[in-house]
């Protein structure tokens, strides 16, 4: 599995400022809630966990200031869930007076597997910067430590670095202060039957809930950023949760104020001060921008918002259509699909699914706006495209799609085919079969992301079973692991995979795993 | 060479609040000089430096910010020389937007020396947290980075532990602001013959300069506190150069406010935070109060804070004389006398000199309040002790003191017996003459604490040359081995020891260097 940053530094942006007045105004204040430790454990080896690595409590937490530490000693306190925010904590110490400095180092940690690896021993290509871990030195005991800094965490080590051979260290009051804009007042909880789709569900909130920031967020141990991929599904989530319709129209607001002079939106906003755009381009992310505005317009009905950004939206029509010739999608390097991390499979298909489910998106905002004429120039293309679709790329032998010159089937070109409605409900179900038999068990896929949208493909198929079998054997699974809330990457095939080479940078607490909460309750509960 | 921890947590200790109201209320506003770095530097192999490592510059320092800095790149920048404060950078970074944390070790060092060890090495007893380094994450840059914590140092590594492959970080208006209490104003400069003594005096009131903070430091690297030892030296240096008599006064009212139960006052006290005296005690140490208070009083008639403070004089002379039977010191192992670092040679007649020492200048002190029936306490006891130092401990044959059971020669005995007075000024030529013929030169001795009192030795028996000789053997010698200021352990015969193993944590601003000054002023100047 391949991935390539992008360097496009060159580039210049539009900056309308607008639409970015009005996403700042929508900025909301974040939800706090204090939380305090269950326990304090070790890790232990566990062949059931991610990286065979579980925990073991040691000790009550109440006994927390009975542990005098010197040189090297350490005590892991886990916070019983996953949680996203600030960390304090009160030490004190006995013995002599206090004749050197305290050092310590601060290690969180969203899952036990993070305690198997030595930081200093990562070397992969990810910037070692994201590793949780701070380095402090206390010059005057007795202090309140707050860390400046938000971690996404369950457990945090605190390791004693060195106090002098004449005191101990004591820790005590330790303290979270976690935060979201996510309210659990405007949530309500579902009841299922199957207590594993319950879990599976109760994860996917949690999940949501912890990346829900002052944007959507990524990942809010590593990236911490708004990708237009990882909001099309966290907003669809949302929808069916907390309902927080606000953070999705800010979302949306901050896009569309930043694209390049050549209309495309960047892939990704950074909004750690001033909003920025990453000079990434993808042409499928560019295109949910659409389906992210059609899906929050559906919910909202805010016709305001619409007519503000529908230029943009239509913009993103007109540079992916760049790439579309007599119906035809033609990948470009300049302007990539992603449809998932790995670059072992052929996209064209995929892609050009993609550019139809977008295009049908666009016609139905351009309705809501009676903008005939944008209707009158995009439907003949979509026409012809799904044409194409049908004539060209459908195999009836195999009732599967090819993709690329040499004819590869793979998941995902009847993933996105059947999303995008190219077929009937009847041909859909009879891919998805035919996919299943010829293509399962999927290797070489190891993003939620992909995952997401193929259980949503067997379930609009109507093929019910196979989309909870799937959303037991993917997500599920990883609750086996010991997930609190789903990661970044995983392969069922291949369970301690990460893709940066150590669980240290890995993030396990990524928005694209969030979909569950949409998919059962859409499919499952309606 | 043996240096052991004294752990005493269970002393009790009096606070006497009057007199920590007045040290209190003599806390000085510290003046700050604003310095800029000289050079960009790298260290070199140079054979004539401390371990043969020396500074190459490699770009001027108006090229900082054409240095783009990714993982694992440094810069090293040159303050021209030693000091102590805060560091302040700004960082902007080049590239693609932001899209990681800067994370960054920031390391400051004395000496190039300590560029030749690996922080991550070091293993030795004394605590790692005095190790000056920082590692420090930036999630939004630019940034005026300003440390919080005062470090000690001429030389600055900036060494970048990841950006990200898309950008790079750049330095730019690194600045210190060195902190003291001493104030150049009130410095008048001494213009010497010899230039290599001009350096030796010059290195020495730099060395007291950055040692004198909010008390006098014996180290502004590390211990950073104030120890009895080294303020009745560095008091002594002040007098011939800044003249900052408050603050010998504070440091005094400092010990005399907290002494323990039993009257011994500790030999050194912590002032970061509230006051409190470390559970350290040292018979000569606590004598020396008595001799910092003479010479305070000596320099500024100041006869209130004599009464103030004559009860814990009076108190030190009680305790010490608990040691003393029939004229004899005999020494006890709850309340050592320190001489020397070393324990390589038999302290007892050193410690019956430094009694007769103190009682001196005790007998001074209750003079001027006219306590005369302290002084009829004493002085017999001081004859008694000054009769037994001629007639059981001095070797007529080897005009040579002898010290313990095995009639050891040692140099601490004959400098003492001579700083003490106890014999004629003719006597003390003799005896320093021999000595030296016997016993240099000296071996196993690494304070210049001890050093200096060899040299005081030499100057006050007349013996001005080989006073000159050896303030260049050993202060001189530091200077070529490239000291900006005179270091806490230096071994002429073994010029790369560190009593820690590692320069990492060794003091190479330490106050009881910083005599020469003193010494030059007394003996070559008057």
């Amino acid at each position: 599995m391949a991935f390539t940053f992008q360097i496009n530094n060159q580039v210049k942006f539009n900056h309308n400022q607008s639409l970015l007045n009005k996403a700042a105004a929508l900025t909301l204040k974040l939800k706090s809630t204090v939380v305090k430790p269950v326990a304090i454990v070790e890790p232990v080896k566990d062949s059931s966990k991610l990286n065979e690595t579980g925990m073991k409590k040691i000790d009550d937490i109440t006994n927390l200031d009975k542990h005098q530490l010197k040189r090297d000693d350490r005590v892991i306190l886990d916070f019983g869930n996953h949680y996203v925010g600030h960390f304090k904590i009160n030490i004190r110490h006995i013995g002599s007076p206090q004749d050197a400095p305290l050092a310590l180092k601060i290690k969180f940690a969203e899952t036990p597997a993070e305690f198997a690896f030595n930081s200093a021993d990562y070397d992969g290509w990810l910037s070692k910067s994201w590793i949780q871990e701070e380095t402090i030195h206390i010059d005057q005991l007795p202090v309140e430590l707050n860390l400046p800094r938000r971690y996404a965490f369950r457990y945090v080590e605190l390791k004693v670095i060195d106090t002098s051979p004449k005191w101990s260290a004591i820790f005590s009051d330790p303290e979270l202060t976690a935060l979201s804009s996510a309210d659990w007042n405007n949530y309500q909880p579902v009841k299922l039957s199957d207590h594993e789709l319950q879990s599976i569900y109760d994860v996917s909130v949690k999940t949501l809930y912890d990346c829900m920031q002052e944007v959507f967020e990524d990942g809010p141990k590593r990236d911490r950023r708004l990708w237009l991929g990882d909001l099309h599904l966290q907003a669809l989530a949302n929808y069916a949760t907390f309902q927080n319709n606000v953070l999705v129209k800010r979302c949306l607001y901050l896009f569309g104020g930043m694209s390049a002079k050549d209309g495309r939106i960047a892939a990704n906003v950074f909004t750690n001060g001033d909003p920025q755009p990453d000079d990434t381009f993808l042409l499928d992310y560019g295109l949910f921008f659409i389906s992210t505005l059609d899906d929050y317009v559906t919910a909202s009905n805010d016709l305001a918002t619409l007519r503000d950004l529908y230029p943009i939206a239509k913009k993103q029509v007109e540079v992916a259509l760049n790439c579309v010739h007599d119906g035809i999608y033609e990948p470009d390097d300049d302007y990539p699909v992603f449809v998932d991390w790995s670059n072992e499979f052929d996209k064209t298909t995929a892609g050009q699914a993609i550019i139809i489910y977008a295009l049908k998106q666009f016609i139905h905002l351009a309705q809501q706006l009676n903008h005939d004429d944008d209707i009158n120039k995009v439907q003949p293309i979509l026409d012809e495209m799904v044409d194409h679709s049908i004539n060209d790329l459908y195999d009836t032998k195999h009732h599967l799609f090819v993709s690329g010159s040499n004819h590869e089937f793979n998941v995902a070109s009847q993933v996105w085919m059947v999303l995008a409605g190219v077929v009937s409900d009847e041909n859909a179900k009879q891919i998805m079969s035919s996919m299943k038999k010829e293509l399962f068990p999927i290797t070489g896929i190891a993003t939620p992301y992909m995952y997401h949208h193929v259980a949503a493909a067997f379930f609009k198929a109507g093929l019910k079973d196979d989309g909870i079998e799937l959303l037991k054997d993917y997500w599920g699974k990883m609750i086996k692991l010991g997930a609190d809330t789903y990661w970044e990457a995983f392969e069922p095939e291949n369970t301690n995979y990460s893709p940066y080479g150590s669980p240290i940078v890995s993030s396990y607490c990524h928005a694209w795993g969030c979909t569950p909460a949409f998919l059962i309750k859409k499919y499952l509960l309606n």
